[in-house]
């Protein structure tokens, strides 16, 4: 019997109230095995850390952290292992250990908790040897106007779910239990459609309108964990990296653009996303098709014609959100993408294509990026485990 | 025929492909009149405005604008046309006149504006004289710690959806309408549990826990509607006021006192939000009965016994959001309540109580209101008009 179901027999706990809500983003706890497939619940242990093969949920928050002076791999340790506690009982829709407001965690829609590790934690915990060759800040590239609030960080914290208030109290819980080993450098709070608005597998829209993640190796396929999942046998096997690069959205500039000269400057139609040489959003695009005048129809400093590579290693798993913040000033809106993207090697995959992008991409004029991180996102834990672990012990 | 039926028979216009999403945020537009009540969309036009006896949505942001130098009357009625048109078109699912990213207007979410005026509005439009008299910032209040960022204001601007793009989208739509007359001063972004989460009518919680927002006058009562609107026969006839206060909590120090004292600082039980004296969330409250050791089991300085009045006409409706910001230095959050409240005259109804919680409500401890903020709402309006017409022509 599980905890929650005996506590409930027993009438006692705070979650007694709590855990009864009853719509899809409640957790349903029954003895039943197959709670743990419930839709609302996403588990946080498998051999995979969630949040990255997993659908995106509507919110998605990206922490990153700074390890305080001192902090050594004993003391990563324990955080590792208060982290692990706290993200399988609060993604389970339970209340964390130490939670001084249990009852907000019984809704966790889908809740994914997601730990990274930056350049720093190989240094505090005497495991500099260990650190993957790419893991360092991206190369420069001419776009970047990076502003250190929004970039890099010895840890990453990434708490979705479709509940905002799910993750403000998972947030709360994990970063209580960082305090004595790390503060927050940046926090990034990313948005999609709220879960319900549309139908299930639409892909998103930004806020330029853009349809958004079209072409994108699928969860579960081949593709995917070839080009997502390092497998080379080290501690990182079955983990991956990760790319967040906040891009600040120029919409003023966009808004005097007409539409088809947005659609040229992306190669889709706002529409339905569909490229311009076809019919519907997953038609493979016609690079090569010319138009009346003799020019092609996409253009080749197009947005997906650079972001496209012939060499098809050259690829990896976006999962952006949008950002809107309070604007400042005289502007109207301060909108963007947290852009993220999941790759097993960032420097063989990723840089090449942002540095076509950077030289390049017509789309360049309308979008700046202000912020960039890296992280190794270790694999998953079985239960007694940690992510990580092979890394420190 | 709606103008989306017929774009969509006619297979053009952007909406074609737009608007024919399905879940239950998407705006199913058909020629019955039935579609005005569609369980994704909420009317704009009405006698009352919407957001304010509508149910909370998941997401409201509010906007306080100030007025750019030289805006009269004229150049406010413009813009109140404006906003209209603009929001009757996007509450209803439908793209606003110059709509950049009209593909993103498909989804309202039961999307509501809502405009309200601040004193700045009545001197540009040479109309002091029908300024109400309770309409200028609040008295000061001891536990007051009020910033400018987050206070005051000439105009409102509420947007509420359980869609964060949708409120997005409508955001920036309505601000580059009001961009030649004014500038955003604030904006505060409130959320609540996503829709769907949670069974419906399900009272809010805070960040703290807290079931909060049980004893409140109900949407559609006598009660609500001689406590909320105005009914003077004035130009605010059938309008209200609104009172934004954000109020940080005081998480770090709340965590420092366990269940009883929490439970003793509101007078209410955590796990349901049942009354100290009670068994449920909406028995009424005992504020007489004494426990074993001869003491009022719920403190007459607690939340619940001081924020009551003897004087049933000091009462308002609540409908609160959470904040949860990016926390800065060594901080683990920066979280807190929009404190939001409707009622026809504030200095009469909402003052009295106020200033009982400032000088003793036990609360006081761990919150801090560090903004503040009054308009006037003026009345609803039918097709062709817009919301404080009687106040301007
Ligand atoms: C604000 C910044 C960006 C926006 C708004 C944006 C938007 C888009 C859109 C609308 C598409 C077409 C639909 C799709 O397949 O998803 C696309 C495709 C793509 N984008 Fe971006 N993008 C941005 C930045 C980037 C960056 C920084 C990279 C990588 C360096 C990137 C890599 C790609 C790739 C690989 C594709 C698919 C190309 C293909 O068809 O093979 N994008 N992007
Ligand atoms: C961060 C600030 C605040 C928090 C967290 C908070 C929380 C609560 C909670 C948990 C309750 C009990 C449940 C309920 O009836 O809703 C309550 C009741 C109430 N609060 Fe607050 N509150 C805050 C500020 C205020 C302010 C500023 C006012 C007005 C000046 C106010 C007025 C009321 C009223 C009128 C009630 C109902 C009292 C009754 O039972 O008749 N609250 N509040």
């Amino acid at each position: 019997m599980s905890e929650i179901s005996r506590r409930r027999l027993l009438g006692g706990g705070a979650l007694a109230a709590g855990g009864v809500a009853l719509g899809w983003g409640a957790a349903t706890v029954t003895d039943s095995p197959a709670s743990a497939a419930s839709p609302a619940t996403v588990p946080f242990h498998g051999d995979r850390q969630a949040g990255i093969a997993t659908p995106p949920p509507a919110h998605t928050t990206f922490v990153g952290l700074d390890l305080r002076p001192g902090v050594d791999r004993d003391a990563l340790i324990r955080l590792m292992r208060v982290w692990t506690d706290d993200a399988a009982r609060l993604t389970a829709g339970r209340r964390a250990l130490a939670d001084t407001e249990p009852e907000l965690a019984a809704v966790p829609a889908r809740l994914t908790v997601t730990i990274g590790f930056g350049p720093g934690v190989f240094a505090a915990a005497g495991r500099e040897h260990l650190r993957p060759t790419w893991l360092s800040p991206l190369p420069p590239f001419d776009v970047d106007r990076l502003e250190s609030r929004w970039s890099d960080g010895d840890l990453l914290l990434q708490v979705g779910s479709d509940d905002p208030v799910a993750v403000a109290h998972a947030l709360r819980v994990l970063l209580k239990g960082a305090r004595g080993a790390a503060t927050v450098r940046w926090s990034q709070q990313g948005f999609r459609r709220a879960r319900g608005s549309e139908p299930e597998g639409t892909t998103m829209r930004n806020l330029m309108g853009q349809v958004d993640g079209t072409v994108n190796p699928a969860a579960g396929t081949h593709d995917f964990d070839s080009l997502v999942w390092v497998d080379d046998g080290s501690w990182l096997d079955g983990g991956t990296s990760v790319v967040i690069r906040r891009i600040r959205l120029h919409l003023d500039e966009w808004d005097e653009l007409d539409r088809p000269g947005r659609e040229i400057v992306m190669g889709r139609r706002l529409s339905d996303g569909a490229p311009l040489t076809g019919e519907s959003e997953h038609d493979e695009p016609d690079f090569g098709a010319v138009g009346p005048g003799g020019i092609t129809v996409i253009a080749p400093n197009s947005h997906i014609a650079l972001s496209r590579s012939l060499d098809r290693s050259e690829r990896f798993h976006r999962r952006s959100y949008n950002y809107d913040e309070a604007p400042g000033g005289d502007a109207v809106s301060d909108s963007g993408l947290v852009f993220v993207s999941y790759q097993a090697d960032p420097v063989r995959q990723f840089v090449p294509v942002q540095q076509r992008l950077s030289d390049d991409d017509l789309f360049n004029t309308w979008s700046t990026p202000i912020g960039s991180a890296v992280f190794a996102i270790p694999p998953g834990c079985r239960e007694g485990g940690y992510p990580g672990q092979r890394l420190f012990e």
